[in-house]
């Protein structure tokens, strides 16, 4: 019998920085007794990103982070919209680049992820903020 | 009791840019009495993305179509494919940097979107198009 | 009456390029009777993207391809993450870059592709591969 859940998760982030949330998302999908379906996943914020991403070595996090700091530099004169300091715009275009929602199929009450995916936050600003995420779960 | 609905929407677009249609889908998931489950949309182009961004600031999209210009300039010496113009190939580029599908939650008859978040249409051609946006809904 | 199936589709790469299997989304979709509802497919892998394209020009695929060659390029020095070679983590950033997973509807027995629309795996590295992509339906 299909039915559908859902949630919303915070967090809370510390900065500029890729967040592995995937235990989180699992223990959400087992709480629900979720077995076989499709999970979606939305942040609800233009500053932040959700990324699958290797979770076996740190430097994958760390060299991706460098990388879109050279693509998007803090604090390029080109940019009009500071309001908020010279990451605010960056922000906005790291997002643009990457993605805002996920969608993952669940297999006998597991993500099917691969064995190196996990799920990443991506906070985009350099200070710290609380984040909105909600997860759709529809299945069985 | 779960069902689903589908709706094909036209866009004119007058140029590259972004176009925000949140209020359209919004009248279309009322219309159908949407009330909590999984919304997705799929733009049928390859010149074309659908993004999730800011709409308070107009600046915000000003920098974001600036950004994008400079990443993929149109008339590159070095792209092959230029049969529709030197916005052709960049057209592509930038569909493959951002996105063609999204997947967001309905909560209580609306798109679980931040306060800041619209859905918008980015045209990457400069010349005007009829777009066709796909959208489905699954839920109560 | 609403339902859902899974598949996991196993693609054999030859080193880095866009494959299409488009017809083996279809196939698998006419051989479960699916017609009305919504197709999600995520990749199991880090580096390797899911890509909608064009698949009339092969010059697209060749362009699409030189370009993120030029913006992520093999072997750059700032790079700490190279345990598995000098292309080990452009794949993690053009994973990064390009989506993992795309969900379309399905109209009448037909994913609501676009004409000249074709599902493509990107695969990021040098070498062959077997690559692992989840299908997954929902509706009637």
């Amino acid at each position: 019998m299909l039915r559908q859940a859902q949630h919303e998760l915070r967090l809370a982030t510390r900065g500029r920085g890729l967040y592995e949330f995937t235990d989180q998302v699992g223990a959400w999908l087992s709480s629900n007794g979720c077995r076989d379906g499709l999970l979606t996943l939305h942040v609800r914020h233009t500053s932040a990103s959700l990324l699958i991403q290797e979770n076996a070595d740190p430097d994958v996090r760390r060299d991706l982070e460098a990388f879109f700091a050279r693509l998007v530099p803090d604090g390029d004169s080109s940019f009009v919209h500071t309001a908020e300091g010279d990451d605010d715009m960056p922000a906005h275009i790291r997002s643009a680049l990457t993605a805002v929602n996920l969608s993952i199929p669940v297999t006998h009450g597991r993500l099917a992820l691969g064995t190196w995916q996990g799920i990443y936050l991506w906070e985009h600003r350099r200070s710290s903020h609380s984040r909105s995420v909600t997860l759709h779960f529809i299945g069985e």
